[in-house]
């Protein structure tokens, strides 16, 4: 019995080791939760953007992950989540070629439920904006705004990310 | 006993779900093996080059992750491993300004060990190029080459990695 709780003991040990990658949520403003765990999610690939001064990394949960590396992406699975971390570009102190994340620009989630989100092609979207994460938008119809532009991308479900190639 | 037995199943399913986040190792040519788990690890940040069309993406071992994000970076600890996953830029075919990976082209890796490797800084380097992985070098005496610029951010460790602000 003490060899049990002993065995059981040390799992919980490996477990809150690995709580740090549980897909933990807060209460947000615009009814979409923000995945508090979302920075020890894995990566599906980066972008550059010239027009806004940007770079971002494009992250997934576990759905979104097992997905993304299995080609299963037309459609993404219900439960899906994408992320993007965004920061402004700014140049490298010691490789001025180099240009690397700045100012924290905001967080983005897409969370896939073809029934819950019917009204925006199938992803709930969500923006926080800056370092303290201020829920973007005024009401619900804020979304309206991101569909505008990921429904050119509507042949790829609504997705702009193209998984980058990693062996 | 059966409850306990039964908890002690339903955590060795909740370890066995999280082993896809294991460093895995499997051996390489010049003497530093290459993690297998890497593209698995948490971002330290990300960066794009004028200089070599290129983008990247910073990943850590769970030791860099903790002394990035509570700033324990001067020096890094030992047994840090900071990982570039590095493509050659291309533009994405629905949003012509946003650049994005496109051919991968090389894995990278910095392991932190200062006896070990006293001769380069404190630092063991690693690359395998492209989608093949075939390591660099024709000998150990590359990581000079890496060296020659690391050189440049000695007081940051021999880093220019900057983490990433990430709320």
């Amino acid at each position: 019995m003490r060899k049990l709780s002993s065995k059981i003991s040390f799992l919980f040990i490996l477990l809150s080791s690995s709580t740090l990658l549980a897909e933990q949520v807060i209460p947000t403003l615009n009814g979409i939760k923000y995945p508090t765990g979302l920075k020890n999610w894995r990566v599906i690939a980066s972008s550059y953007r010239t027009d806004n001064n940007t770079q971002r990394v494009i992250l997934g949960n576990s759905i979104a992950i097992k997905a993304s590396r299995s080609g299963q992406t037309k459609p993404w699975p219900k439960g899906s989540i994408l992320a993007k971390l965004v920061w402004k570009n700014t140049n490298h102190p010691n490789w001025p070629s180099a240009i690397i994340p700045g100012e924290f620009v905001h967080s983005e989630i897409m969370i896939k439920d073809s029934s819950k989100y019917q009204s925006t092609g199938g992803w709930g979207y969500a923006r926080w904006k800056g370092e303290s994460q201020q829920p973007y938008g005024k009401d619900k119809s804020f979304a309206e705004e991101c569909l505008a532009c990921h429904s050119q991308v509507k042949k790829n479900d609504f997705v702009f990310t193209i998984p980058a190639q990693v062996p």
